[in-house]
């Protein structure tokens, strides 16, 4: 039930723990985007409503959530700023401001939140986390090869084994519409049934193709075609004398052949049934499934003309996007630690002795510890031990009048309960051993 | 003169080289927050309107981004959430929403964009990075005194060293009113006068006391106790008839007690001019300025009753905010690696050839090395070679005919344009040895 705390309907709050998974992996997916060279780029959270407007098609517009006018504009009702929905049409607005201030190729990833207006369900997300990777000024396959290859090794850096990526074309697609005579008002209804292939039995969707106005042999042979075992043989010599299949059936291979010799050979396969809902890709085009999890984990292509058709500069651009959502659901969890707040717990036992333990604790941090004193009221050594358990705190450091007179620190190893006492002169030495051994134990042998 | 490509007014695009210093210094932030046991927590960027408004007073409501209601909706022109105005009123109501299942006291920091319709100015944002750092539920100086140390540990980590933490509190600002026997109508404007000493002369000061009622003497008195170099013995005198002065005191001293041995000594000091303009603080209060730099640094406070008043639980609070923006201009930028997009240029002399230019790249990463094939049209190696200059590679990988030939790579130094032929099933070991060459290259000795 949802409360008046609660963040706004679709989006989340992450508190430690499950912030700092998503962040390791978001960091994973920077680290292997940044060995292939691909550069960050950070836009605004919101655009020029007019910006932004007018290019996603009306019912995506829809879900575009705009920001009022302010001040003595509020009162109009009227919206002159909308938040970002995509990663795409910012893309197109820096590549028109920067042009010459950019590499060229302009190799970019962009992480971070997108906004859309949707109905909010089962992990669907009105804040979600949109994670894009293109290459604008290459018209080159070694950019799409090189886009899909960082994709892959992304999700393998990401603990990912069970996926495979669909390779297919727009210009396999053309060709195969010219081959079985679907003319061009037939041609994207028959190329959505098609693309049913991946929920749909062979019948059902041969049977949808028929009532889309194929003869009901025309529509079974082309169903049988693109599921063939040899599809790329088949479909080498049935496109041949047509306009764009040859020159599509090219890219896919010249893509499997750079591609494929990094990666295991059930990772990748040419799937000419294979359509992705965009309207604007221009080339080859990919999809990333795993079996049992609807829908896509990444997608992509090229989009030749998109840039421009966005306000941008004409230039070639091929790319593809990571749906980190559903991705982090995927992510083996095995092999994590416990969150925890602290390595070093310091109690405080006296609060005339609380300077000393304020000191000790920066000691810990020195020795890469991270380590906190008590903050509250209690004086009671059980009670604050309880604390520093509660903190998942590995070791604590209790210092009162005996261990003043001493001149020494009692060391708890708040998993055994061992204690040792420590000199004070030694403490730093001794604290950064721990660190160093604690390190060592956190790796795998 | 803005383009349409341009950004939103007082928004910002960040490419890469900007990008990787901003994050890289909160990466160190965030660094530090951890060493002291803060978690890090993120809010949605909007809040429902209701949680947000009411919450910074009408002017500061002015401010805030409203977000058009959706749908059939629209044509209202009404709002119905809001832009993230501050990381306060988000942790309130996230106190409110998981009060048990947070650690107590809860130690969270928040570091990210909040969006204030402000008019856009020289270093002042639309959209810009607040970073927050409180503690709930503890009402110890230890918290006060440890979120303190903890900015201060961040300042020095970013390489700032001319700063200084100016320490106040509320209570000894009372107590002054009472001993000067300033009436509660007077009292705020003869603070926020008090507080002009960093910028106006003391006679100026002392003068607009003057104009706010006070005698030209007690004025005077007021102003010279205030910036004495033993105000703290001079106060302990004079306000010890007073309510709350003589608790000021022991809060100010118990903070320097605690954090002051850590610090080098002119870094922190007892200002009782000091008073910071929000007016919910309740104790001590602290700001952090450098000689130069117009405003502070960073600021903060304990406000016992605001995260009650914002809609969350009674709970003690205490923290304060780093301005990153003003901080990461103050950055010292001596010792940073100009930005380059790959270590390593593998150039493709002959499109037959490609796949293994491909192998090579990731060869190079699989050694912990930045890599990526050309992805121009040029078949020219002076061509690709000034691409791998200005992509600020380190070596190039040459793999043509010849080595083909030779089963050999020519790795070519782009600073020295030295080559030397590497035999192929050698390179992943002569990269590798290069990576650790480059890594150890990039520490300071």
């Amino acid at each position: 039930m949802p409360s008046q705390f609660d963040p706004p309907s679709g989006t989340r709050d992450f508190l430690a723990a499950e912030l700092s998974r998503r962040e390791h992996a978001f960091e994973v997916i920077r680290s292997v985007f940044g060995s292939y060279g691909f550069e960050p780029l950070q836009t605004p959270a919101f655009e020029r409503l007019d910006v932004l407007l007018g290019k996603y098609g009306d019912e995506a517009d829809k879900l575009v959530f705009k920001i009022l006018r302010r001040g003595e504009h509020e009162a109009s009702g009227e919206a002159d700023l909308a938040m970002r929905y995509d990663m795409t049409v910012p893309l197109a607005r820096v590549a028109a401001a920067y042009g010459s201030q950019l590499p060229m190729p302009y190799k970019r990833y962009a992480m971070g939140p997108v906004w859309r207006a949707d109905r909010p369900g089962k992990g669907r997300y009105r804040e979600f986390t949109q994670c894009d990777l293109d290459t604008l000024g290459s018209s080159s396959m070694l950019a799409d090869a090189e886009v899909l290859s960082a994709v892959h090794d992304t999700l393998a850096a990401l603990g990912l084994s069970n996926f495979s990526i669909q390779l297919n074309s727009r210009q396999v697609l053309q060709g195969l519409l010219e081959a079985f005579k679907v003319g061009p008002d037939a041609g994207p209804g028959v190329l959505s049934t098609l693309d049913k292939l991946d929920k749909l039995s062979p019948a059902e969707v041969t049977g949808e193709l028929a009532e889309r106005g194929l003869t009901e042999s025309t529509a079974a042979e082309l169903v049988e075609v693109v599921l063939a075992r040899d599809a790329a043989q088949q479909l080498s010599v049935m496109l041949k004398p047509t306009a764009r299949g040859p020159a599509g059936l090219e890219q896919v291979a010249k893509i499997l052949d750079l591609v494929g010799p990094q990666l295991p050979p059930e990772r990748i396969g040419f799937a000419p049934r294979m359509v992705r809902g965009l309207s604007y890709y221009t080339g080859p085009i990919w999809e990333v499934t795993a079996p049992g999890v609807p829908g896509s984990l990444a997608g992509g292509g090229r989009y030749d003309n998109l840039i421009q058709q966005l306000g941008g500069p004409d230039i070639p651009a091929t790319g593809g996007s990571l749906g980190i959502e559903r991705i982090l659901l995927m992510q083996p969890a095995a092999g994590e630690p416990a969150h925890s707040q602290l390595d070093v717990a310091v109690p405080v036992l006296d609060q005339d002795l609380a300077g000393q333990s304020f000191g000790l604790a920066a000691t810990a941090r020195a020795a890469g510890l991270r380590a906190g004193v008590y903050l509250g009221g209690s004086g009671k050594l059980g009670r604050q031990l309880k604390w520093a358990s509660d903190a998942g705190a590995r070791w604590a450091l209790i210092y009162g009048r005996n261990e003043q007179a001493d001149a020494t620190v009692t060391v708890r190893d708040m998993v055994t309960g061992e204690q040792s006492a420590v000199p004070v002169s030694g403490l730093a030495g001794y604290l950064a051993d721990l660190a160093l051994a604690g390190q060592a134990g956190q790796r795998p042998a």
